[in-house]
């Protein structure tokens, strides 16, 4: 039961395709880790750039890298196996995002990450810094609606 | 000396632009891992892809991360203070990244990479699978040579 709701999960989060590759588990927890702490890197940098001295071409780098990040099919990285700390490996997923109960909420907070990630990367294109402004508060929400409910503090 | 320096190698790297946060030299490390750890999956999925079932949507998110990460002014996270491992934290960065009489040879290297990431980016959304092959060894000789120079093995 365990792995078909796993595989729906990730048909869920990556549309219909799987990964080719056979990956381990603790590799996957550092790829979704690394892809998570890259995508802050660069929220961090908008963030300054709102804040500070606004440079058009770095925002939009930035929300470029935010939204390839949300349609890389990171989910995929939540296989089976990959649910607990591996060794000196640590995860802070809760064990909710594998639970077949959690499934519509993980939809859902998957899907508007998604969504507003790509607007971000629309709305940057643009250059209108409010625009900008309100769309970096909408997609920095989806993040933390999703760690809300699926990452331990 | 040594500042000045750093300041030109990262306006090469990353544009006139520079990062307006305050990252602590380990934090930079973390990050820079991250993004190359995180496109090296990427880089995964598109060889696994060419070698086995090939998915065009999978591969155009892929090639679409790794040309979002070497827009991303990746760079500017070699900055001065995070030429060594920090406490536990290791670095696999040659010393010879932040030397002067390196320079021209990091700026040929990173901007190899930049050039072959965009253009891998640019061919996978063809769809043109002999033609994606063809720029996805480019795209990883243009990593194999700045390794070859900036990397310990």
């Amino acid at each position: 039961m365990k792995k078909i709701v796993a595989a729906f999960v990730l048909s869920s989060l990556a549309g219909a395709v799987f990964a080719q590759q056979a990956i381990k588990p603790e590799t996957m927890i550092k790829y979704r880790q690394s892809g998570y702490s890259f995508m802050s890197w660069n929220m961090g940098k908008i963030k300054a750039n709102l804040e500070g001295n606004f440079n058009k071409e770095q925002v939009i780098a930035a929300a470029n890298v935010v939204a390839a990040t949300a349609n890389s099919g990171i989910g995929m990285l939540f296989a089976p196996g990959t649910e607990k700390d591996i060794g000196d490996l640590k995860t802070r997923v809760k064990p909710e995002l594998f639970q077949p109960q959690h499934l519509d909420k993980l939809k859902e907070v998957a899907g508007n990450f998604n969504r507003e990630a790509n607007e971000l990367a629309r709305v940057a294109a643009t250059g209108d810094v409010a625009a900008i402004k309100v769309q970096f508060g909408k997609t920095g929400g989806t993040c933390k609606g999703c760690h809300d409910e699926f990452k331990k503090d």
